[in-house]
C-alpha cells in the first residue's frame, strides 16, 4: 500500500501524527530547568555526598570482590539506601572467582642489596614460597619487549619501565597500562621467570599500584608485581651502571574459590513511565590496599547523595532513576556485565546512564551518546551546569567502565567529564583515603549529577537507543 | 705583677700586640671574597652534590645504625672521600647499642575491622607474639594524658591524636614531637599496655614515620608505633561514632647487642694553620624505611660536593675543612658525641662549624654563634651569598644536631637555613627517597656551604669561642 491509495482521512491523520512527534522532540520545560537549578544549588549546600563516602570508608573500609569487605560493603549499602529512604531497594547476584593477596616482598640481591616496595597485581600467580631470585632485564617499554628476539629474557625477571604521563582527562593511563594487562605473557613468551612493571600512576610515592592483570591461553603464568615509582627509578639507576641486578621477589598470592557478591540497587520510582528509568551508579567495590575512598566510594557518594535530592522533591519525578552500586568491577566489570545480562530484554526502559569513577575532582566538560535530534536537548541541560563551570563536549561519551556492558547492547550515555590531574596519584594504592577528597568539589559532581539524573527521568522524548557502542 | 711596675718597653710592646689585634679584627680579604664568589657560581654549575646523594641512595640505600647498610655507608664514605681527593680521610669509632626492627601491624578488630599501617618507633619494645589487643583510649595531645586521672588507661592502647604544623623553619616538629619521646612512658604511669600516636609529619600519605622514643626509669616498657595520618584520621572518625573501638598491634621489634660503626672524617688540610679547621657536616645514617635521600644524603651531598669544590683551587686555604659524616645521629647523636669526647682536648682548633640536616630545600638564611665584632665579618660573609636569595638572620644559629655536643663545649656555629616546608612530609618514611630532591636546590645548597667552608676557613681573626649552648 502506498500514500497515493490512502484515504485522505488517514493521510491528515498521519501528518498529525509526525506534527505530534515534532512537538515530542527531545526537550525539557522550563519548570523542570528550573527545579534542577534548584537541586543543583541544594547540592552544593550538602555534605551528604562526603559523610557517605566518610561512613562507607570508616565503617567498612577496603572491600576487594569476594572478602568479608565485600560482603560488608553489600550490607552496608542496603541499610544505607534503606536509611535514605528509597522507594525500592534490592540486590542481584553476582559471581565470581577470587583471588587473594599473600606476602609481597621484593629486594635487590646484588650488586646493592636493598629492599624494594612492590605489589601483586590482580590475579598474579604466586613464587615459590621461598621467593623467586632472577637477573633482571629491562626494557622500555610493552613494544620493546614484544618486538625482543625470541628467549631474550630466558630465567631472567622482565622490568618494564615506562612512565604514564599526567593528563587531566586521564588519557595517560591506557597506553601505560597495556605493561600491566599484558606485561606477563608478553615476557613468558620470551622466557622470563617473572615480571616487574613501574606502577602505573603519576606520582613519585613509595607505594605501588595494584591492578589487573591477565594471562594469554598457553603461555606459562608467571608471577607478576608493580614497584613503586621510587623504587622503579632505583633499579633503573642500578642497572645504568652496567653490573647484573638480581632481585629476589615473592608473593604468595592464589586464585581462590567461587564467590557470590551484589549489586545493590536504590530507586527512585517515577510518577508517570515507573519502567522507564535512568542509571547513575559507581562500583561499591574496590581493590585492598586503600580504603577506597576515591575508586570508587566518591562516586558512591555522588550519585546516592544526587538521588535522594530527588527523594526529596515534592513529587516523584516522571521516569524511576536507579542507583547502581556495582559489584567487583576492579576484577573485571563483572557487576556491570551481570546488570547487562540480567536486564537484557528491558534495555530499551533504559533512558540513559552515567557511571561516576574516575575520583573526586570537579567535573569540567559533559558529553553524551544520544542520537543527534536530542543534542539541543543536551545543550539545555549543560546549559544549567555552566554555574558549575561545565560544558557540553561531545556526542562520543563513554559512559563509564561498569555501564560498557549495557553500552554494547545500545544504551545512551554521557560521561560528566571529572578533572583526573591527580587521580592516578592514588589509584589502586593504599593511598586511596577519605583525605584526598576535596569536599567541595565532591558537592560539584552531586550537583552535576543531580541535574542529569533530574532532567533524564522528566524530559520530553527521549535520547534514543541503539548506539552498540563496545 | 701590675702594669705600673713593668718596664715601658714592655707596656709599649703590649699597646702594639693590641693595635695588631685590632688589626685582626674579624674579616675577610677582599681576593678571598672574590674567590668565594667564583666558587658560589662554580657550585650552581656542578651535580656533584646530587650524583653524591644518588650514589649513597643508589649504592647502599637504607643504613640504620648497626645494620649491614650502616657498614656499607661507611665504606662507602671512605671510598668516595679518597675518590674525591681529600687530602685525608680517616675512620673515628662510635659505639652504641642496637635495635632491630620486626614485623608491625595493626588492625581495628571492632566495630569496623579494617587493617591500619603502621611504623614501631625506634627502640620500642615488641608486643607478645600473636599481638597485643585492647580497647583504644584517644588524647588530644600529650598534654592531655599528662592531666588524666590515674589508671584512667588501665589496660587500654592509648591514641595521641594531635597533628603536626607545617611551617618553613620546621617549628612545628618540637612541640609535636613530645609525643612520640615522652607518650609510651607518660601512658605506661597511667596504666595503659600500649601506645599508638599520630605519625609527626605534615603529610595526608598512607606511610607511618618512625622516629625515637624513650622508656623512662622504673616505668612499665609498652610497646610504641606511629600511625600513618589517614589512619590516625579513620581512627579518630571511628572514634567519634561512640562505640568502643579495639585495636590489636603486633610489633616484633627488639634491642640487639652492641655495635662499632665510624664517624668517617675527610680533611682538606689547609696550608698555613691546618691544626685550625673549619666542620661542615651530615649524618651518615639514616632511618630504615627510606633510602635516606633527604635525611640525611642531602647533607652529605652539599658538605662533600662543597669541599671538593675547594679541593679543586690552586692553593688549600689557610686553615683545613673537615668534612664530617656522622654516625648514628638518628638514635642519639651517638657520632656528635663522639667526636666532641675524642676532640674535646682541641676544642679550639675548631674556627667554626655547620651541618647540613634539614632536608634538601633552598637556604634561605644564614645566622651566626660568634663573638659580637666578628658580626661584621658574617655579613660580609652573607653578602657572598646574596644572589643566592640568602640574608644574613641572627647571632643565635644552633649549628645542627650532630653539633650539639661540640657546642656545649664552645664552639661556633652556623645555621644556613633551609626551607623545610615539605621536609616533614618524607622524614623517617620509606617515602625519603632520591626522587624527593631538586637538583637545582641542592645546588643552591652547596653553593652556600662553599661560601662558608672557604671563608671561614681564609678569615682574619677568628669568630670567638666558649659559647657553650646546650
Amino acid at each position: 500500500m502506498t500514500l497515493k491509495y490512502l484515504p485522505l482521512a488517514l493521510v491528515a491523520s498521519c501528518l498529525l501524527s509526525v506534527s505530534a512527534m515534532a512537538k515530542q522532540a527531545p526537550s525539557f520545560d522550563e519548570a523542570d530547568l528550573k527545579v534542577a537549578a534548584e537541586l543543583r544549588d541544594q547540592a552544593l549546600n550538602s555534605s551528604l555526598d562526603y559523610e557517605i563516602v566518610e561512613s562507607l570508608t570508616t565503617e567498612v573500609g577496603p572491600r576487594m570482590a569476594g572478602t568479608p569487605g565485600d560482603a560488608a560493603a553489600v550490607k552496608w549499602g542496603v541499610a544505607k539506601l534503606k536509611e535514605l529512604g528509597f522507594d525500592k531497594v534490592w540486590t542481584e547476584p553476582v559471581t565470581f572467582t577470587t583471588w587473594k593477596r599473600g606476602v609481597e616482598m621484593a629486594e635487590v640481591i646484588a650488586p646493592y642489596p636493598q629492599p624494594l616496595v612492590i605489589t601483586a597485581l590482580g590475579f598474579s600467580v604466586a613464587t615459590p614460597e621461598d621467593g623467586l631470585s632472577a637477573e633482571i632485564i629491562q626494557f622500555d617499554d610493552l613494544d620493546a619487549l614484544k618486538n625482543a628476539p625470541e628467549g631474550i629474557a630466558e630465567g631472567k625477571i622482565v622490568f618494564i619501565k615506562n612512565r604514564m604521563e599526567r593528563a587531566r582527562d586521564g588519557s595517560g593511563y591506557g597506553p601505560a597500562v597495556a605493561a600491566r594487562g599484558q606485561g606477563a605473557s608478553q615476557a613468558a613468551a620470551k622466557g622470563a621467570v617473572g615480571i616487574l612493571i613501574r606502577s602505573i600512576g603519576t606520582d613519585s610515592d613509595r607505594m605501588a599500584h595494584t591492578g589487573m592483570m591477565r594471562y594469554d591461553e598457553g603461555i606459562k603464568k608467571i608471577p607478576a608485581a608493580a614497584l613503586s615509582a621510587p623504587d622503579a627509578d632505583l633499579l633503573e639507576n642500578m642497572i645504568r651502571r652496567g653490573k647484573p641486578v638480581t632481585v629476589k621477589m615473592t608473593i604468595g598470592a592464589k586464585q581462590g574459590g567461587e564467590y557470590t557478591s551484589h549489586n545493590v540497587i536504590g530507586e527512585v520510582t517515577g510518577s508517570e513511565k515507573p519502567e522507564e528509568y535512568v542509571i547513575i551508579g559507581a562500583h561499591l567495590d574496590s581493590w585492598d590496599l586503600g580504603t577506597g575512598a576515591l575508586d570508587d566510594g566518591a562516586g558512591i557518594g555522588i550519585t546516592t547523595a544526587a538521588a535522594k535530592l530527588i527523594l526529596g522533591l515534592p513529587e516523584r519525578p516522571k521516569r524511576s532513576i536507579r542507583v547502581i552500586m556495582f559489584a567487583n568491577e576492579e576484577q573485571g566489570l563483572v557487576g556491570g556485565k551481570a546488570y547487562a545480562e540480567a536486564h537484557k530484554d528491558h534495555i530499551k526502559n533504559i533512558i540513559t546512564a552515567a557511571e561516576s569513577d574516575f575520583g573526586a575532582g570537579k567535573i569540567w566538560r559533559i558529553d553524551s551518546k544520544v542520537k543527534p535530534e536530542a543534542i539541543p536537548a543536551v545543550k539545555q541541560m549543560a546549559e544549567v551546569m555552566e554555574p558549575l563551570g561545565i560544558s557540553y563536549g561531545n556526542n562520543q561519551a563513554g559512559g563509564g567502565p561498569d555501564l560498557i556492558p549495557l553500552r554494547g547492547k545500545g544504551i545512551s550515555v554521557f560521561s560528566l567529564r571529572q578533572d583526573g590531574t591527580d587521580y592516578f596519584d592514588y589509584h589502586h594504592t593504599p593511598n586511596d583515603t577519605l583525605d584526598k577528597i576535596d569536599p567541595e568539589a565532591l558537592r560539584q559532581n552531586t550537583a552535576a549529577y543531580v541535574i542529569f539524573a533530574y532532567l533524564s527521568a522528566q524530559m520530553n522524548g527521549d535520547f534514543g537507543t541503539g548506539f552498540h557502542q563496545k
